[in-house]
């Protein structure tokens, strides 16, 4: 039998769809059987809760959150903790997720993000990268993804806003945005 | 309460993400308890079948397939069937999806596909749009969406391929790419 070999996704880009395609990925992936786990970066989700957690549990999905609050949404917020709570994560990742879990399917939701705030730099990712199991798929969304990390990716693709209704001013709307 | 109104959103461009943006919008609104139809559009499951159909559908999204073969991958399917397949998943979603089943969210899955292929012209679709119920989400996914479509949309985001592994002649993979 052939060695299973995973590659590296990135979904980045200003445009809708980032996250709702790792998630459908993940559907595709259930439906084969893989084992998927997810790591949501800057997600606090008892303040700000979304619609497919429930749902991605239900179907199997074992879920992680690391550095949930950000300056953004609170401002008292240093960013000192959400550097430590990125660094957490890469240790989690590398030493339980790659090591234990180790699932088919690995989703580093909005990580990208770190990047331009500085709150990564893009060698560490990469060097997160570099200790992948082979098997493991390893998807990042969230935009600001450097062309330092798409060089290390297999597959990038890159959502553009054509148009969104936020421009006209529409607000988030529950179980479409979140 | 304020009436629910719901927007039109397009998928398209050349890069991966365009189905699966449409399935993990749909485990959001599954999240949220929206109800969901799926029209499949140009896609035999039963020659190629592909991962997410059946968690789809234990989800509770009912799904429907129109168009199912192509010259493309059948050469002896002739271009006036592809047609009356197309013409017949359009009265089925204005006369029963639109009426009967009147779901929250409606994805039309790579319908876009049938312009630039002359299946369907960029009016008969738009006529679909303007028929639309007004509290309906409708998403049209598929390379191929042509400027009038897109004019006719409320958010479109379009997925430019970076890179893709097939460029460096990785075949296609179960539980990723189907």
């Amino acid at each position: 039998m052939e060695e299973k070999i995973g590659l590296v996704q990135i979904y980045t880009g200003d445009g809708k769809g980032k996250t709702t395609s790792s998630i459908g990925l993940t559907v595709r992936a259930i439906g084969r059987g893989f084992k998927v786990c997810y790591v949501f970066f800057f997600k606090n989700f008892s303040i700000y809760p979304t619609g497919e957690l429930e749902i991605l549990e239900k179907l199997g999905v074992k879920t992680f959150s690391f550095a949930l609050d950000t300056p953004l949404f609170r401002p008292s917020v240093s960013r000192e903790s959400v550097r430590e709570g990125c660094l957490n994560a890469l240790n989690f990742i590398k030493n339980e997720l790659f090591v234990n879990e180790a699932p088919d399917l690995l989703v580093l939701d909005e990580i990208n993000n770190a990047i331009p705030n500085a709150y990564l730099s893009d060698d560490e990712i990469i060097d997160l990268i570099k200790h992948k199991p082979v098997p493991m798929e390893l998807v990042l969304t969230g935009r600001g993804a450097s062309q330092k990390i798409m060089s290390a990716a297999d597959l990038v693709s890159k959502i553009e806003k054509i148009k969104h209704p936020f421009d006209s001013g529409v607000p988030r709307r529950k179980g479409i945005e979140y």
